[in-house]
């Protein structure tokens, strides 16, 4: 019976059905630090410009893990040797890799959490849940963490090619509606191998390769980093910011208890390791906490936070622009008078309102790690040096752009 | 300037773009009342079972607008006189046929606002919005409360063939990944036509009928009566019915103040239409309201409550079971008695954790309104009495299952 | 080398990608018997109706081997046993299952191979294949005439829910772009089951087994039965059929080698098997030799056959009527008066424009073999007594149409 | 009734439904002349590495005009003046663009009819359709030509940027399954624009124009230029080489009259100026004519026709290696020597088995006509100066590389 339910199928409107190759996958999936991801979209406040972009870190790991699942049945049939607990391992990996999610990741980072990354607190969770489940997720560590022997592992969980990319582009795009973002995650995997312990794409799938890159870049620019995004984003994090710094004065702000936890108190690193309970407040927090205490904190005396709420809430978000360069201070400063006249706040407080910083775009980077092309004379080379892909080449250099954001009446 | 955002364009993974084709039309969906819309899941809990049904009321409602775009081309290609005002007012009709949903309808019309209907709310904001707009949705009233001399525009907003059914089953079906529900509302739509002022479809059109009213039966079975679906919605009425009855005993329950509000109050129909601003709370309210107050209420002192809560938020649903008549006194009770021993709840709290109901099929309903054809000789008839249809027939007596639900562990 | 030729990957707009599972597949398809597949269109005149349905029996068969190599993997993962040498013998059956169709086949069938079925060229065909491969094929051929002792392997190639069907089904609809005929092939063989050495769907697979039997059902009467696709198949039938008689007349005729031999000599079941050559006479027969006749015979001296062929190639086609009975005399002698005086043909050659038949759509028969649902108590059901099919049931009895065609001017 | 007829709708599986705007495109359309590219595929003999490539010259003229309907909606709608006969004129103009493509067009231009390109022939058949349509087709012919006043209708049918090319590259990549080439034509028509009378793409248009580019890039080196389609295409033309040599020496071989009056002759531009009835004969030429006549040549006496037929009905293709420089003379020489030592031909037909030749891709080409970007600011730039696509930059520059081809065995 029990034994039945582990066979679950999810639909999945991308790829159809995705079953769970083990019981243990069926078992993480269940448990509470998992579920919380069904509450924690994807991108954000994405769906502020892309209104399908709803898909949640849940969905989106389900459908990491189906394309390990392939990718595996792929390299074993190539030759590649994969135990049935290193498949195991490899696939929990997967599963588990963004866990460490909270909601609106990129706004808390720079806010609730300061300073501690998705990363750490997802190696949190996965201590926590090997030591519930009695060590059986040493493999899983050790491929995340990168200390399996086997490192092409670690490659279809981490790299310029992982498994999460792959998921993430044809997800994001599917939800959004970008068919410039659309992969051929099939192809792709189709044609891996490994060579010399490291993954490697075979030479006759060197043009999905070069798609991808450039859906990669095409992505960056149409939605993650779509001025409106940019924009609806920067917001969160300044009404993140006013909260805790009225928290910081004993300002009465309404919250769940998870969420004031982490608004009336300064939590870093060192906090998690001190405090376990930690990770289990942590655990309590999803994108509701958030939502449904701005829309509160829209009627809030705090003039500065009630303006930035109701911004959101009704979609008033900050005009913003882009450009090459920094942008110089006449034209903020000339902005900034603009502002404090009409909104009447003071000059201490215009951060809120005015500001400017950059975003960068780097489809391939090779500094990081390479996409390996494997020649059909068995030798190996980086994509930018194989023949004829000049604008492969071209596109391995970041494009940082500026944007200044203000009000917009 | 402000002419050029309202020429604003949303991208939909369904059909590609949806322009606006009215200045109305984009302050209508700037406005708050319609902003919210974006905060509820036009399929409440069904992403339980189906992780991808997490598209919303806004969604739906822009997309029930882009087809009555194409529906108005179509019957103006076929020569039915459709004036701009009018195009205009069942645009609006149709873009806000559902604005007085609140999150999770069905649910919330079983608790906090018993006894009134989304359709009526929708008829308050709709007068509320005519006021605001000075008028100018009169038409559109007109239409949507099928006073207007034209019945047919009507029909497109409201009948079992109306804008809104195109839209849901499409839409449904493309979210959840449940493929049978795939319809071409591009066939349909073509095929539209005016005989005697009523909608009609054309001969060559009844295969595609006859596939629409197979794709509503099947998405029934399928998704919004699925079993585990049913077992979710029922978990959130139990849950919010013993919130209501906690509060009528002054007990403490986090909540948003909005939430409070209807959990405090006994609110009805008398309630909206003496109290003005009780629409304005209403309208504050959505699924982050009622998520994350569950959230917070897992540890509540009220273990009934508590333990419902759990349930929900850990996914651990009822177990359910289906069957064609009422489930026997002796099978209830003996379930009932192993609850009661199990969970140590008091036994007027048993119902909230063992009981019994019935849902029902009804794929076409010709009691309700008809689908016509119109036939090539330009005479008209019922679907069911056009050739070769016995299917179609079989499918319009209703179908009538029972569910008992009860806690699995 | 070979070798990694035999690894050949197919492009296919519907699957994506098919792989070649064993080596003799490859050398089956490299076969020119197989190879003239490629010439052959799976729907005929279709096209001339449907722009995109120019998709060969060579895609086709391609097709149902892939759904095989699923279908045995979700078989296996369930606990039936299928050998490597039944699983490899299944899927050449498959693959080979149409490979005895000539162009244009229900018109051949009727003209120049008089009662020759194609499967029983089917099985000419294999027979030598098989002596050619030296005895290779010879489970293939037990199992295709359901002489294997497991009989669900001939069920997987025949029965009414074969890979046959729901390749032809999913790939006509696709060509085609009749959306009623979309059926997701990847939940019925996900759903596939074996009990009592039969094949069976679990029960949770019943509403996309109704949506199978209604997507049939739907593509009969839009696209198989469609009235202008009978009207040009008939057209190819008369012209055939008046060839013949020319022929018979030692009247000359353009026309390659291999259809001279068709026309100018009377073959049938026997003569395929006293002389074994002709096999290869008719594998050099393919859709390129009928239409490239025609267009000549465009402008033969044969008044009738070149009215016929001008007809054909210039899509001037029958007008044609349908209704539920026969057509009276009357209405069809006022027709051929006026066709004999506008043609001025002579009466005995009036039968070539001016005739009637008939048409069934069957969408379910359960008197040829049945779809068994494999109920969770594990007993079976034959699909129209599980509960609640009401229409599958009223689909279990076919429907008949009597069509008249005479000229349009 | 008539009327009716010309309301016609065809099924398209990439676009749904196309609808024929005027009845002069329906009287176009049942023309012999259009209806003979329903016997002409788009892509030659690329179905012999891509299965689906089936699709016909009649299907893609259907889609650019169904494209252009769109195009011309947009444009409108932005304020872009287009008349209605302006509309029809660039409508007939689309659907006509490639009416001058015989069978394997390219293989035919070096052969059969050489010298003569199909927009040569194109122009010959929209002159006689003008007379016979007494003059309706004049202002088609005008922007066909581009001699008439507003440049961007011709832009429209004959650009980097046309209706042509967005249909076949959209249509190819459906049919092959090659999804590399997949393109949003919404996206791109969306976002046209006319400025100082030339065709142009709005800024934020210009990510999915980027797209467009290396979907045009991809699909040459994956498709157009595979280099299976380069060895078959070339063999096609070795074989119609050999027939004509034959021909000219008077010796016998199998064609239909058509094809007869091409090989047996010498045509040029001037026998079509000429002679007005060789324009009739070519049109009588189809993909069937090929194929029959070389199924019939494989038994042919002369060895060298019969072995190339051979090859060709098989599927036993050159053997092609592609490098990207000339291949060097002392390799030549190696296999040449050894194709004549194991097929025993004379040295002088040894250019029938053994020869390189290069091919070219240019996904962008501004020499030819630039892509216009309409910026924010209202001036125009050329794509490759717009910021930030040094990619495009650099494809901007052809891409030449060479083959070589000799038989397999």
């Amino acid at each position: 019976m029990s034994q039945l339910n582990k066979k679950k199928i999810f639909n999945d409107p991308i790829y159809g059905f995705i079953t769970l190759p083990y019981d243990i996958i069926f078992d993480l999936i269940e448990h509470p630090y998992f579920q919380r991801l069904r509450r924690i979209k994807q991108l954000g406040l994405t769906h502020m410009v892309f209104p399908g972009a709803l898909h949640t870190r849940f969905h989106h790991a389900l459908g990491t893990m189906h394309l390990m699942t392939k990718a595996i049945d792929v390299l074993r049939s190539k030759g590649t040797k994969i135990t049935e607990k290193e498949a195991q391992g490899v696939s929990i990996a997967i599963l588990l890799h963004d866990i460490g999610h909270g909601p609106f990741s990129h706004a808390l980072e720079h806010s609730l959490v300061n300073g501690v990354s998705h990363e750490e607190i997802s190696t949190f969770f996965m201590d926590a849940l090997n030591k519930e489940f009695k060590g059986k997720l040493d493999l899983a560590l050790q491929i995340f963490r990168n200390e399996y022997p086997k490192k092409f592992l670690h490659q279809l969980v981490s790299s310029q090619l992982d498994m999460d990319r792959l998921d993430y582009l044809k997800r994001d795009s599917f939800y959004t509606g970008v068919s410039e973002g659309v992969i051929s995650t099939d192809r792709i995997i189709t044609m891996l191998n490994v060579k010399n312990d490291e993954l490697a794409i075979e030479e006759k799938g060197i043009y999905s390769i070069e798609k991808f890159i450039i859906a990669r870049r095409l992505m960056y620019w149409q939605v993650y980093l779509h001025k409106t995004v940019v924009s609806a984003e920067n917001l969160l994090i300044k009404i993140l910011k006013r909260a805790k710094e009225l928290a910081a004065q004993h300002i009465d702000l309404f919250a769940t208890p998870a969420l004031s936890q982490f608004l009336y108190n300064e939590h870093n690193l060192s906090s998690f390791q001190k405090n376990p309970l930690l990770l289990d407040t942590f655990a309590e927090l999803d994108d509701t906490d958030i939502m449904s205490a701005i829309k509160v904190w829209k009627t809030h005396s705090d003039k500065t936070l009630s303006t930035l709420c109701k911004m959101a809430i009704n979609r008033d978000l900050y005009k913003i622009q882009l450009q090459s360069k920094k942008f110089e201070k006449p034209v903020v400063d000339a902005i900034s008078a603009d502002v404090i006249a009409k909104l009447k706040i003071p000059k201490n407080e215009l951060s809120y309102f005015v500001f400017q910083d950059n975003i960068v775009n780097n489809a391939y980077n090779p500094k990081m790690d390479k996409i390996n092309i494997l020649l059909k004379d068995n030798s190996i080379n980086d994509i930018t040096e194989a023949a004829d892909t000049f604008n492969i080449k071209a596109l391995a250099t970041p494009v940082k752009k500026w944007f200044l954001c203000f009000p917009k009446h």
